[in-house]
Order: C-alpha cells, then sequence, then structure tokens
C-alpha cells in the first residue's frame, strides 16, 4: 500500500490541473505578450487562471501577480516592499516561525541595513499578540507573519496586524505568507487589511513553478527582476503559462475550503486518537492547529530512521520543511520543546485526498516502527 | 494555411517536451526536496535535466543552476555577480543591444551606485571589438554582452571578451545572454572563458517556465532569492519540474545543432530570395545574421497593420521583442536606421519545423499586404 502524507512539502497535482497544463503545453504555446492570435490565446489562459486565483482570496483579479512559486512570492514582497518603504524607516517586524524565504529574506535585509524585529513563540508555535502590538511603532515599514506555520500547523493571529499596525499610527504594509493557508482557510486580504499575500500552486494540487502575490490596488512594490513589461512590470519575464494554467485550474476546485477542512480533520482526529490509544507518540502540533499539519515525535527513535522505515513502507512524511532538509528545526527549538522531541520530530501533513485506509495503515506502521526500530537500536 | 515565424519569441514545445512535462505531473510529483521515495524521483528529473543541458553547453552539470526563465537567468547573473564584485569596482561594460531583462536590470544597477557603459552598435547590429578592448579597464567588475541580438540576429564577438578582459588586467566576469542563441550556435562557455550564461527554455521547443545559468565552478554568485538549499542555494525554492523535465527532453533533441541552422538558413534564404525578386522590402538584419531571425520593413507600411493582416490570415510575425511590445525598437534606433524603417520593423523568426511551403506562404502574403494595405492607405 502506498500511502501519502507530506502533503505540505508538495502535493500531487489534480487530473484538471493536470488537464490545463498540458492543454496550455500542445495547443495555448503562444508567448502572451505577442499581438498575433497565439499570443492572445496564452494571455487568455493567464487572465482566467488570475480570475480564478482571486475569487478564491476574495479580491480583483488585477491584485494578483504571478510568480514562479512562493519562495519569489515572499521574497518579492518583503524586498519589493522593503525598497518602496525604506524612506520611511528601517523597521521590519516578522517572527522566529517563518518559512525560510520569509526569514532568510529578512537576514538578507538585515544586511542592507534594516532593523529585523523577530517575535517569539510559545510552546503552541504561536506569537502573543500583546507582543505584536508592543512590537509595531511609528517608524515601523513593515509586519510579515505568516498565516499558517508549515512545521505545525499553528494558525497565526495575523487578523489582528491591522489593528496593531494602525494603534501605532505606523505606515507600515502587512504581508502575509499564506503558501500553507490558501485554499485551506478562507483568507480575504482585503478584509483583513493585508497588503501582500503570497500563495502557491504546488501545495493546492496544481503544478509546480507557479504561484502569486496579491497586492492590494492600494500598494505600490518595487519588483525583484527587471526588464519586460510582464504582470504590470511588478515581475517581468515570459509567464510560466501551463503552470499557471494548472494553478487556474487548482483554484477552481477550491469551492467549499470550509467543507474539505472538516473532512481533512476526521481523519487527522481518527490519526490522534490512534496514537493516544497505542501510546509513545507526543503531539507537537498546538490541538487548534489547521488539521492539514500534525507534527509528531516518538521520543526514542529519531526521525530518519522512522522515515527511511515508513518510506520502504510506502509512506512519504517528513521531518520538517522540505525546504531546510537535514536541519534541525528552527520552529520546534523556538517552540522550547525538550530535547529528546527535537530529535525526533515527524510532519504528517494531509490533503483533501487523504483517505482513512491510508490514515490506518499510517499509525499501524509508525507502530510497527516503534517495536521494530527500538529492538534493533 | 498557418505559418508560424515568431519562434524568437516563443517556440511550440516539441512532443518530447510536452510527454516529459506531462509525466512530471503526473507521475514524478513530488518535491526533489523531499528525502522519500517520491521526492527521489523527482530529484532524478531535474539532475537528468541538469545533464541534457550542460551537454549542450559541454559543461559539468553542477554548473548549470536552473530557473524560472531567461529574465530571471538575467537578472541573478548581473546582480549575482555585482553584488559578489563591488568590493574591486564599479564599472560593468555592456552594449546598447542587449534585451530588456540585461538593459533595465544594468540601469537598476545604477540606481545602486554601479557605472555602465554601454557600447554602441553599427548598423549592422554588432558592436566594435576595438571599443570593447578600449571600455574594459583594470577595475571593470562586470562585462555583459549577448550573443545573438533578439531583434535582428546580428552575431556578437563574444569570444573576444576573455582576451579583452585580460589585456585590460581586470578580474571582471564575463556574462553572455545567449537566450537566441542556445541550440543554434554550438556555444562551449568554458572555451570561450565565459563565466556565466544565461539559456531558457521555451525558445528551444521546451515549455515556459524553466531557463537556466550557466555558472562556471570557477565563479560564486550572490543569489536573487533567499530561503532553502535547491539549485546549491544559489536559486532556492521548489524547482519547476515539469518545465525542466520538458526543458531537459528539449535539450536532448538538439543532437546536430549546424545541420539544423543550415536546414533554417535554406528557408531563410528562401524568403530572401523571393522577396528580393518582388522589391518594396528592405532587410534589417545582416546577411551574416543569424539564419534564425530575419528583420525587415516595408517602407509605407507601419508594423501594426501588416502584422494584423498577417495575424487575420494565420501567419504570426512580431514587430520586435515580446518583452517590450508598442515600444519603438531600441536595437534598430541604436543601428541608426531612416525613419520609414523605424516605423515598420517586422521581425520574421524561424525554427527548425519552418517549411518551405510556409515561407511561401509567408512571402505570398506579405506581397499581397504591400498592395492592399497601400491600396487602404
Amino acid at each position: 500500500m502506498q500511502a501519502y502524507f507530506d502533503n505540505s512539502a508538495t502535493t500531487k497535482p489534480a487530473p484538471e490541473a493536470v488537464d490545463a497544463a498540458y492543454k496550455a503545453l500542445s495547443e495555448c504555446w503562444g508567448n502572451p505578450s505577442s499581438l498575433h492570435r497565439a499570443g492572445n490565446q496564452a494571455a487568455a489562459v493567464i487572465e482566467d487562471s488570475r480570475e480564478a486565483v482571486a475569487k478564491v482570496l476574495g479580491c480583483e483579479s488585477k491584485e494578483i501577480f504571478f510568480t514562479s512559486g512562493g519562495t519569489e512570492a515572499n521574497n518579492l514582497a518583503l524586498t519589493g516592499a522593503a525598497e518602496k518603504m525604506k524612506r520611511c524607516g528601517k523597521r521590519i517586524v516578522s517572527t522566529v516561525a517563518e518559512h525560510p524565504s520569509v526569514y532568510d529574506t529578512l537576514t538578507y535585509l538585515e544586511t542592507k541595513g534594516f532593523e529585523i524585529v523577530r517575535l517569539g513563540i510559545d510552546s503552541e508555535g504561536k506569537i502573543n499578540p500583546d507582543e505584536l502590538f508592543e512590537a509595531i511603532t511609528p517608524d515601523t515599514i513593515l509586519v510579515s507573519v505568516m498565516s499558517v506555520n508549515n512545521e505545525v500547523g499553528s494558525i497565526m493571529p495575523v487578523e489582528k496586524i491591522k489593528k496593531a499596525v494602525a494603534r501605532a499610527k505606523s505606515n507600515a504594509l502587512i504581508h502575509c505568507d499564506a503558501v500553507q493557508a490558501f485554499g485551506k482557510i478562507p483568507l480575504r486580504p482585503g478584509a483583513l487589511g493585508i497588503d501582500l499575500m503570497s500563495i502557491s500552486s504546488h501545495k493546492i494540487h496544481g503544478p509546480k513553478g507557479a504561484g502569486a502575490l496579491y497586492v492590494s490596488k492600494k500598494v505600490k512594490i518595487s519588483p525583484l527582476f527587471h526588464g519586460g513589461e510582464q504582470e504590470m512590470k511588478v515581475r517581468p519575464g515570459t509567464e510560466a503559462v501551463p503552470a499557471i494554467a494548472g494553478f487556474g485550474a487548482a483554484a477552481k476546485l477550491l469551492t467549499d475550503i470550509n467543507a474539505e477542512t472538516e473532512k481533512v480533520r476526521v481523519i487527522r482526529d481518527r490519526i490522534v486518537s490512534s496514537f493516544k490509544e497505542a501510546g509513545g507518540v507526543v503531539f507537537n502540533s498546538p490541538g487548534d492547529a489547521l488539521p492539514y499539519i500534525l507534527n509528531i515525535s516518538v521520543p526514542g527513535i529519531k526521525s530518519e530512521p522512522l522515515m527511511n522505515y515508513l518510506s520502504a513502507n510506502g509512506i512519504c512524511v517528513s521531518s520538517g520543511s522540505a525546504c531546510s532538509k537535514g536541519k534541525r528545526s528552527r520552529v520546534l527549538t523556538e517552540m522550547n520543546l525538550p530535547f529528546e522531541r527535537l530529535e525526533s520530530p515527524v510532519r504528517i501533513s494531509l490533503s483533501r485526498f487523504n483517505t482513512a485506509e491510508e490514515a490506518d495503515y499510517l499509525t499501524d506502521m509508525i507502530k510497527k516502527a516503534q517495536s521494530e526500530i527500538r529492538k534493533t537500536v
């Protein structure tokens, strides 16, 4: 049996997304910037995807700018906002729990003279809203907080940022890395007062090679690339039409986010109950985490042998972010977990396509691993 | 009849490239950074493509870094080299004929304190090698010259840059935008002494959404994105596996570049002869241009009505770079062409799949357009 529980790393493209990408490759292959029919066809594909993505975020399609993925969207948002706002101040407020593409970009901006304030997290992986209010000063130019943490699934209080910025009488732009949240939590950046929001295609059963940055129409940022008029000059370069076509098709499938999340919650709860019954497993994800992510530790068994055991049995999980393989988790360390748990995290990440049978197979194999690996150590 | 002569804007993906992308979408869809089998399969797809691309350039596969396309590769090369070399000097030598993704990135670097020297071009669209030798000083940190001009097909003397840099006793890195040359001229960056070379998938019958930067193993540049360990940290972010798979498949088809170019030359010469016979057409491309690009003007008929006429008859051509639609050509202006020709450029760009029948249809329709459009003006 095969069971894929690494959906926070990437998801299997939905058949609709594969078909849309295939059609763009084999039929609508013109350059969207070309003024002839082949170009117009490709441009129409992109605009159709832009509308589909905008619909999920409840925004205007002109507020969606396609990128090569979430990492580029995060880099564009932070570097583009910092460059645009640098005359107003140097202070940027973020958290210690961000994905490397936010965390490391801020470290880079620090070398360029920006002051980076990173809020700590508690044992549930969440920031304290009071600290957020304290950290945002009148000269803060940018606040970047993720919606859902990619390792433990904690949901951050991004809805409080707008108020904190207003109370500080700051002009700060608000960025939210919503790569793990998009399609799983109904997010309306407009209603939340978020100016910039990063999303990715391949986390929602679309192809790799496409992502987008929502940029509120009230806001302007500097580009990361130069040359070309594409994407209103915010993101020059010939568009990745096949991946964008697939992204749009995947976005169109997100018709009832809450219902899908409830479905996933049932599977997640089944896994949790099974572990609780058997014992020997500790939960690193908080109880109110997004049900798509369940981070556990099996004290006494390190992540790698457990992952290898599961992989040999057709089960895919991960020890943390695919973007920082091999390193000890910064997020779990910041959560101040005991050493034993830091050595043994396993992230089980679900999609709406996972079944109860797969969940049972996963928990059975982890229980089996517990006895077999312990025997050999 | 349909005839696509806008291959410098983009090419139709080869069936092999479409199949490879489709397979990556539907079968090898894991995250290449994941340590389980699904991840390993995707990583293998990327490494296979890397080897295929490296083989065409006669370099080691570890010298190939995948990007989202040529624009990103050019931005990464220039910004990454300037950032890395800034302690040695501020002078960057380039040309007035570069693609916007080079030209505009250098304009951006100028705002960051770099000194940009742009060599002029003659009426054939070429730089003067003597001026290249004069322009490169000991404190020059970067030289960026395209291999083949994207609008007129002029071939630049990139093989002379290494000597000019050595004679000036400069440590300058050498970058070459080879987006239009890759797969059409046998290019060996190692033998040419080129440190950085940009190439793109969708110009060689691969999918949009992938390109690469060759970075000599002797050289280090700073990344454009931050976060993630992908592509040796030179280009973080989850790889666009389907596009990269198609790029590799398209590269594998480049088995006899010289023979393909001769085939294209025959078609190009057929078009030239037909125009010469009929009269009324001026050639903006020099006689020794890469045969894949033939830039003409039909004095008295502006580009747009002619392109529209051809488009209505199933023929795709362009008035210049797809990345700078609507603007008067900088390249033709710098070639000092008479005003009448600046108003009426048409770029006919070929691929190895164009036929003699398509060429005849094109020339017939342009002749027909000459009489019909003139009548209505």
